[in-house]
């Protein structure tokens, strides 16, 4: 990956910042069933799968994200006195249900796959196993936490893959779902292979590198375009980036140079221009050709405007001259597939296993457990299997851990830069055939006999 | 429409949930660019018009909203003391700037079109008239509230359209990008006209009605669906409705007969059945007969399962007896346009108009008011106009406020019940001509002359 040079690059703290509450945001439904389990005394041990069901287009692999999180959320889950007063007041649930609700926390195991795992369709990305209330009632914030983040994470690993080394920036703040949108798809950008994100409070939050640039307003402001170019090499010498379209485009790669020239003078620099619209791919060849001609060839150029994974493979395709890409809306709201199909099915109660008997919707029975074989260091095939009836296949890698037992996590969580690196390497290790951007054959997910028996027999 | 017998309908009071705190969720070039002008003493008058460039596929009007949340986030924005801690870390800002930042606060102005308004392309939704750094750092979070509230409420108006007069309710939660983005769908399908939500933070915020049926692992748990069924049934006699389709659905009906029969014994009864998988259409008019032939022809049919409003109009074309309708997942993600295309331009700086020369984005200068004209009751066409040089025009009504002047509010928040009828009466003076599901004819926005030109000499 070249050296970004059109921007910062510094380490943060964490900094302190609220949590999202997030058990209060919970459908209806949850509550009013759980409140017939106990009122049965129904408190068998169930097991919940979270996996999903097919791909969506062009998809065929997930990076499991949200996972961490996820199980975050398991381990302080608990209604506070106002959650219980405001459940009083919205719901049809009984006082005495209440009483009980406030005192529920979560005393269940889960299994999952590590944060940044490559996962496909079938696959249990996390499984809970809990008396019945309290692994029915965190179903739809374990869902939003995982689909979503896992949505993000494979959106950006597609345009890491397009860019084809080159780096990679998150622009979307501006048009996510939400603010809380714009820092997830930051933090999963970086984790999939982002350079960085122009989102601070992602930065100050994970320690993800920032980046930024300069809008068209900043250009306006000034009135003349090599004002403001000038102004702003002035006081962010190490990181200049030049937005040159505010105007005529190689007009303002001329204004560059001429601050370029400027900065080279005082013994500084600029690092970059920006094409932020028009035809990305001429508009960087010509621009190439005007900053090497006045001898400047180390300043890159960066592309961004409705970028996605096609485009950029396309530019590339082209011979387009151009260094980093940043992405904004069609990565911030995964445009071309703006969801997955993710369930969170009971599969297990009591020992038992549970299944659906209609055709179309298959759920598959039994806990189960991820294996992966490799060949030569590549990912040869993954099978499915149920954790009690089988033991492990000794050429399989098991996946899926036990990462919570009794209520009590086992591992620490990994850091963001770990995490990162997992997802490289296993990319690293799926075989080009299964993440192409269009096309891509289907990576052999085996379901192991017994499961695939139960459907069988019931499907 | 139609009484809602399968769900409580309880009112509620606003919990104290804390807000999502976004003043750090900012791109960082907002704060790069403020340094330089900053450092320049550039602290003009500077007005930034946030609206929208043309249309997704399929869409002819917008539901304005998240104005009010934009409105609130100006009046109380500020940097904190942990905000400022991470921006020395993750920034490359100067120390005196950094001083500088902790005291701003909003002194400036907004204009406004009211929450819930029905604007069009090009309208401004909301126009801040400030010192160029107050309107230039807010400028991230105005878009993506804005931008993320309209696209929702967009859809939900376009999904309440072609329900007819069915009540609908949001069932997204589990799919939305994030907890904050489930929240902000609940609220602004609310407004935009849905019967209500599943999510219990949207409903305690906002006295939003609560909806929840039961789900398959409700079902499941019991092992046979009539005890199910019979269960829920008992615990909750003014609110059952019961999800039909876990094994076989006609069975299902036939238990959900045998259900309602032993209520009716108990002088009680079922409020509906759910449908989820399988050609709907087919399976209401099933299940209608044999409700009918048993005898409950006021148990309600409810659909859900991946519907938006395309296959909810097909639905109701194909003459299905469906009461109502549960949409999730492409209601939750706006799947089939999963973005607006918003701006936050600046349009003046110190009383002189600021435009792009550039020809293929426009940015129409000038600080503006949206207009309204209105005949036998429909809207017959707007016009935006120049604050300053024009004069309202008799025969139009002005839609943008003077919502806040000098960082002070001047209009109380209207309640949600009061915007959701804004909508409500917006929608139906709009002819169908122009809010059509497909194919809709444009509704006739003109500029005013003033902007035009300015546009004519520089496009």
């Amino acid at each position: 990956m070249p050296a970004l040079k059109y921007a910062p690059t510094l380490r943060y703290r964490l900094a302190v910042v609220p949590p999202y509450r997030k058990e209060l945001s919970l459908d209806l439904y949850e509550l009013t069933m759980s409140q017939v389990f106990w009122r049965r005394g129904m408190d068998g041990m169930a097991t919940f799968s979270l996996f999903f069901r097919g791909y969506p287009d062009n998809r065929s692999y997930y990076v499991a994200c949200g996972i961490d999180e996820a199980v975050d959320f398991l381990l302080n889950f608990r209604f506070g006195p106002e959650d219980i007063g405001s459940l009083r007041e919205t719901t049809p649930l009984s006082e005495d249900f209440l009483t009980y609700l406030a005192k529920v926390r979560f005393t269940g195991d889960v299994r999952a796959v590590p944060e940044g795992t490559i996962v496909f369709a079938d696959e249990p990305l996390l499984e809970v196993t809990a008396p019945i209330i309290e692994a029915q009632i965190v179903e739809t914030m374990l869902l939003n936490i995982v689909t979503s983040a896992t949505l993000f994470a494979t959106k950006a690993s597609r345009i890491v893959e397009a860019a084809a080394g080159r780096p990679v920036v998150d622009f979307g703040s501006r048009r996510t779902h939400s603010e809380e949108s714009a820092v997830k798809a930051a933090r999963t950008g970086y984790i999939a292979g982002f350079a960085g994100t122009s989102n601070l409070k992602a930065a100050a939050l994970y320690g993800i590198p920032a980046f930024g640039t300069m809008a068209h307003s900043f250009v306006q402001a000034f009135g003349d375009e090599y004002s403001a170019f000038d102004a702003y090499a002035n006081e962010f010498p190490g990181s200049t980036t030049l937005l040159v379209d505010t105007y005529d485009t190689l007009e303002g790669v001329r204004n560059a140079i001429s601050v370029a020239a400027a900065a080279r003078k005082r013994g500084a620099s600029i690092n970059a221009i920006r094409l932020d619209s028009g035809d990305l791919g001429q508009l960087a060849k010509d621009a190439r050709s005007l900053l090497d001609a006045a001898g400047y060839p180390d300043v890159q150029i960066m592309a961004s405007g409705g970028l996605d994974e096609y485009s950029i493979r396309d530019l590339i395709a082209s011979g387009a001259p151009i260094d980093a890409f940043g992405v904004g809306t069609r990565f911030g709201t995964s445009a071309d597939a703006p969801y997955i199909d993710s369930v969170y099915k009971l599969v297990e109660l009591d020992g038992k296993p549970v299944f659906k008997l209609s055709a179309n919707k298959r759920t598959l029975p039994w806990a189960k457990t991820v294996m992966r074989r490799f060949i030569n260091d590549h990912m040869a095939g993954d099978l499915v299997i149920n954790c009690a009836q089988s033991s492990p296949t000794p050429e399989y890698v098991e996946l899926s851990r036990n990462v919570v037992t009794d209520g009590i996590n086992r591992f620490p969580v990994d850091s963001i830069e770990t995490v990162r690196r997992r997802v490289a390497e296993h990319l690293n290790s799926l075989s080009p055939e299964f993440r192409g951007l269009v096309n891509a054959l289907e990576y052999p997910v085996k379901l192991a006999p017994e499961l695939d028996l139960t459907r069988e027999s019931f499907g």
